[in-house]
């Protein structure tokens, strides 16, 4: 399980099931500075070493890996992994470094750790598709499970950058889940077959609220990503959405 | 081994250590689409599957590892790996697709055969440390080994490529290989210090001849490739030259 820490039920529920599946199982806590663009949060991201070390222990790892940056991009890095078309859509429009930076860590945990398999949350669906990409692409021999989101009681997924929100920031936010709740039940119950009406149905659930913005809301091809325009497979609602200055993320596979 | 075939004595000699150092000997024959740039010898690159195989197995491999494009780029290939500062000098400053290529398609072979040491030929030296970086920044489980170049009687470093040239371009091309020994006579006999004449010296080594052109001759880091001013530590001599339609490069390492 590769993490950035700040460890939430999420992550835990992701060591568990591979405590389930496997002899070893290894976390790794690392806050990966090739992923954060310029001016995001990579200073301020939660950092919580030793709770995080518990709390994984306590799920059922037998080893926390915890390297620091010097030891991950050793003087004269240079190399770069990176997927194609995938990263084009959703996160990768506006977070320029991002895949580029969560594929070359996951490369290199991978080489380290040579896991038999791999655990990623559903939250960050994009980053599954384009890990399962790269691992495929490069004949890396290793499997992926990708596990549900898991929610806070009124349907936040969690996130460790959660914790930048206030009380009321909180209570907008949960309305990213009810928007893409809106759109599953228009597909779902009402057969809605359109893709920008749902889209807009999917917009029209968030609040014009002061500091809510979207940043995107949509039907995805769960393969390509790509934006279908009539639903007739299955399909993922993907959204991104701002609260204040902390960006939140969710979406749901509608089958 | 990774080859693209057209074996020589070049390769048999890496196959032949790799057979003194290790109990399994993988050689793999793909000629690799992805490291040619438009306009390049893709398609009339020397291809002798049987005659290679053949080779192959006399120098001492166990196995010969023989794709096609269609089983190492499938359908949807979309992942580049990509080393940075290197691969802007020499060779990748003409040939575009060059190193991404070599990359990623020595990252998948690595991956499918897993290899304990890898060996390359000093000749392409520049793909040598580019892969050594690569290995080191991926933390890459595996050792690789460099061996001289070698050289047909006349001193013209083996190529795959040499098939392509006439008689009369074969002693023009010999040419090249003077060059860097005058340009290493002239550091090692004469205490040339300054890096810009010795580049000047093997220029006027180079006949001025019809379809003889450099594309480069220079002094380099051996580490970081760049041209130093001042030779004061060991440096590479390294060509490319062009004779016809046929591109062939050299180098020597100046200790």
């Amino acid at each position: 399980m590769p993490t950035m820490g700040a460890l939430h039920e999420g992550h835990l529920s992701l060591i568990r099931q591979a405590r389930r599946d496997n002899d070893i199982v290894v976390v790794s806590i690392f806050v990966n500075p090739a992923q954060f663009s310029p001016g995001e949060d990579y200073a301020r991201y939660p950092r919580s070493g030793q709770r995080d070390r518990a709390l994984a222990r306590q799920a059922g790892a037998d080893m926390v890996f915890e390297p620091n940056a010097a030891d991950m991009y050793t003087r004269g890095f240079q190399t770069s992994v990176e997927v194609g078309k995938l990263t084009k859509h959703l996160c990768g429009l506006t977070r320029a470094r991002l895949f580029g930076g969560v594929c070359v860590v996951v490369a290199k945990l991978f080489e380290i750790v040579r896991p038999d398999i791999a655990y990623f949350g559903q939250k960050d669906y994009q980053q599954f598709v384009i890990i399962s990409q790269m691992v495929r692409d490069l004949n890396m021999d290793v499997r992926l499970k990708m596990l549900p989101i898991v929610r806070d009681r009124d349907g936040l997924a969690l996130s460790s950058r959660n914790q930048y929100l206030t009380g009321g920031q909180c209570k907008l936010a949960i309305s990213l889940y009810q928007a893409l709740r809106a759109g599953r039940a228009a597909i779902k119950k009402r057969k809605a077959k359109n893709a920008r009406t749902v889209e807009r149905l999917m917009h029209s659930a968030i609040p014009h609220a002061s500091g809510i913005r979207i940043e995107y809301l949509q039907v995805c091809d769960p393969d390509t990503l790509d934006r279908p325009r009539k639903i007739t497979r299955p399909v993922l609602l993907a959204g991104a959405l701002w609260a204040g200055k902390t960006r939140l993320i969710d979406n749901i596979l509608v089958r």
